[in-house]
């Protein structure tokens, strides 16, 4: 292990997988030309942190090895030492989606974690909430604006007599007229809105403010099932009992009180750890996010999976280059053709907007040393840990199994934290490299850092530091059981992360396939 | 004309074109199987407010016209007097896009209107603002939540010092990362970003909240010929030198100091009428929007070109089945071509989504008795008056010409307000049969009813009753007038339109016809 003194000093790199080719640099600021590591190995030029150096001489058209796949071609001649940039690197096919093995490696069951429990709130449907939350949903952004206004008054007038209840949140969103409905991707966002209503965290106390002609008539985002009829539970603008901006004011109010009521009544009460539903994303990644904080995330996931609990990832286009990685640890042959099916699905959607996978990633990842999406795809996997897949969800369905679940979402942050809301999530973990001040209001976000510079400059922001993983200061496993016992505070309502803290939440972005009208 | 009283007891009709073989009922609740018109006509059917009555016997096949123009062929007989619903016409085929006559009857120029003027913010590109608003530009919407933080805290620390200063406006939206951004049609959001903050109601004064690792890198969003450097107006909050989230807030207070200094400075001065520029839409439109409100807002369409402003009108699904009565009134081929070139991207988009234009009329569209995309296309270009249409502009594209323009836009009304904010809008005019709350923060919007109910219920939040036209008790013209008047109101800040007396504003939705990642 490694002192933070000696980390400024000693150069340092990361070589993941005994087949690899390269390491990346780990050294805050980088490494200038002519360092000389322990082994006697010496840049030949300057390596950014984060960035690749070749471990050994790479003739033009050879492969580039990191995690032990081939993460690009050498488009020139690269000399060991030299400094591997995105340039250097051609783009390899994706893995062919008909030639995939499936569930031909299937990982035992780990054994299980008992003993493990946290404060929930439970619900009338078995699931358990980790907050308590009014959510007003909303058939159409028309009444956005609206919302807001209520929102405020709620928060002013009503929630003060409601001490139980944590919050009320206005899910408004872009979606619900002005588009096709009837297209045949327009089932994504509608299951999407369905889903979101029913969020653990909104303790199945269903409210929809509805303009009225919207082409999402507001009954759609209630079950039939649901307790009492739908009247009690939408309250539309356009209703001609409303005389003035007012009356419909008060309607709201008076509508969003009774569930206050009910909300009010609900007890935070311990239920073991199997009842968490925890989402799992990267964002603003760079070249330590596989080798920190998502191997972290992972072997925090398959503590979750131990205790019996549901966890999720997502971000298609993160894993499309990776799937050959994935198809073979689906528990069967029927969840790995549905995985194919959401590789499929997203490749052909990107080809209609002529475009493909390489839209990813971002200027900020190659920036942290990230040079293609195969290298940011295989360290973005690393966050579904070893465990067994046991399902697969389209985007915006709801899970109805326990233990790892592939949620197919958008890799963007703010779409993938939406679908894995309407999936049920009830926490989310947020690893970052370049840093962001994302956040959700509905659920509970927890964000990890790769690297200790960011956790240090965003000590505000960023909940818990991964990047002591690659100073040697601690283990993955023991980055992983902190984060899971985090998990449980947080869940618990005994912890507060940060974005929290501040209020900074993003807005509902619904992954809308279909066109607008 | 008729009184108020004589409209609830007298069975009343509106036929638009001397060639109509329909009319629509206008009495509010509509009228009952048996009612006598007197001219003879006996209603066979209970018709509802807004619908159609068949003015004469029309066979199976038969055409049914409205507007003097084909809305459909009758799908069975349809008896005179009786009720002609949704389902008993056929959808025609839209206007063949290869045959259409190009600048064939370009209208001549209306005589000017001169004398009339407004207190408005001059701009140093020439332009003139209605509103002086700080806008806080976002290249992301990773910085959603941190921009509603901070602009509160803009609202109440800073704000009360600079009094000329009408408001401060976050523009949050989804796009900036994790979308295709090579894609072809991401010309079309980028675009809309980069002018709307160039929008006249800002000032000049552009300002960037950025992350820092986004696809949309926030010098994007400032033109090259922006006064001093772009690092003056963009914030990053990845920028190493912050550290913590105090950090950050407290360089976006300073960067908006300098701002708000700037525009604290700006007065509001007469300037001519022809400095305006007016965006018309409609939204939860009903059959009465083609005969009220619509060409009343046609007849001040007229009157702003008359004066030399500039006009917007949009939605390009309500103005497809209607483009050749538009191509005819282009004021050059070229310009011709260029809206064929807008009806034509948008049907192959369409196609691509597996969708058409039948998508569009709305649930509530139809209860109005809009009975397909025809009826309510030749009703939406009543919007567009008469005068020759002297540019197009694609989508988020900002206007340099003067006169009546077509912005293609969605129609979808908060995507098209926020396209025209990009087209360079500084007031809307948006007309409803439904009824909306819709607002945008960064214009004044006026609405206007095309019903006397809608008006009547909806005191507080229609600004203007066009169901006098309904009623005989104002003509076009008139209700043409006034709203010329209240626009020059609005403009000088004389007047609140309602949306910004109760602050109801949509968030803005910037069309993003390319996918997500
Ligand atoms: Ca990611
Ligand atoms: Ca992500
Ligand atoms: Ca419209
Ligand atoms: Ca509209
Ligand atoms: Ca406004």
């Amino acid at each position: 292990m490694l002192t933070d003194t000696a980390t400024r000093t000693k150069p340092l790199r990361i070589k993941v997988h005994a087949d690899d080719n390269v390491a990346i640099v780990a050294n805050s600021g980088g490494l200038p030309a002519g360092t000389v590591f322990d082994d006697g190995l010496t840049l030949v030029d300057h390596v950014p942190q984060g960035h690749k150096v070749a471990l050994e001489d790479i003739p033009q058209g050879g492969i580039v090895r990191r995690y032990g796949e081939v993460i690009g071609i050498a488009g020139r001649a690269l000399r060991k030492g030299s400094w591997i940039d995105e340039f250097a690197l051609q783009l390899p096919q994706p893995p062919a989606l008909d030639a995939l093995p499936l569930a031909t490696r299937v990982p035992p069951d780990l054994p299980p974690l008992e003993g493990y429990t946290f404060d929930g709130y439970r619900n009338p449907d078995g699931s358990v909430g980790t907050r308590n939350i009014l959510g007003l949903s909303t058939s159409v952004h028309c009444v956005a604006g609206t919302v807001d206004y209520v929102v405020r008054l709620i928060k002013e007038r009503l929630l003060p007599r409601y001490p139980n209840v944590d919050d009320v949140v206005g899910l408004n969103h872009l979606y619900g007229c002005g588009v096709a409905i009837n297209a045949p991707a327009a089932v994504v966002p509608i299951r999407a809105l369905q889903n979101i209503a029913l969020n653990p965290n909104f303790g199945g106390e269903i409210m929809v403010i509805s303009l009225g002609c919207e082409k999402l008539q507001p009954e759609r985002l209630v079950p039939e099932a649901y307790e009492g009829a739908a009247d009690d539970t939408i309250v539309r603008m356009q209703d001609e009992r409303f005389t003035g901006f007012g009356a419909m004011v008060d309607a709201i109010l008076e509508a969003a009180e009774r569930h206050l009521e009910k909300l009010n009544r609900r007890k935070r009460e311990p239920v073991p750890a199997s009842e968490l539903v925890v989402g799992m994303q990267c964002g603003g990644s760079d070249a330590f996010s596989g080798v920190t904080a998502n191997p972290a995330v992972g072997f925090c996931s398959d503590l979750l999976v131990r205790a019996g609990a549901t966890v999720m990832f997502s971000e298609v286009t993160e894993v499309r280059d990776a799937v050959h990685l994935l198809t073979p640890r689906c528990k069967t042959e029927a969840i790995g053709r549905a995985l194919i099916r959401e590789m499929d699905w997203y490749d052909r959607y990107l080809a209609a907007g002529e475009t493909d996978r390489s839209a990813n990633p971002t200027p900020g990842n190659k920036k942290g040393g990230l040079a293609n999406i195969v290298e940011k795809a295989l360290g973005s996997i690393a966050k579904s840990g070893t465990s067994a897949i046991s399902a697969v969800l389209a985007p915006g369905e709801k899970a109805t199994t326990k233990g790892l679940i592939f949620a197919a979402t958008p890799a963007s942050d703010f779409v993938c934290g939406t679908m894995q809301l309407a999936s049920g999530i009830t926490l989310q973990v947020f690893t970052t490299g370049r840093g962001t001040p994302y956040g959700l209001a509905a659920v509970p976000v927890i964000k990890m850092a790769t690297r200790k510079d960011l956790s240090a400059r965003w000590h505000d922001l960023i909940d818990i530091d991964a990047g002591r993983i690659a100073t040697g200061e601690k283990s993955i496993e023991e980055i992983g059981w902190e984060l899971f016992h985090l998990l449980l505070d947080v869940a618990s309502g005994r912890k507060k992360p940060w974005s929290d803290h501040w209020g900074l939440h993003n807005a509902l972005a619904v992954f809308n396939p279909a066109p607008v009208t």
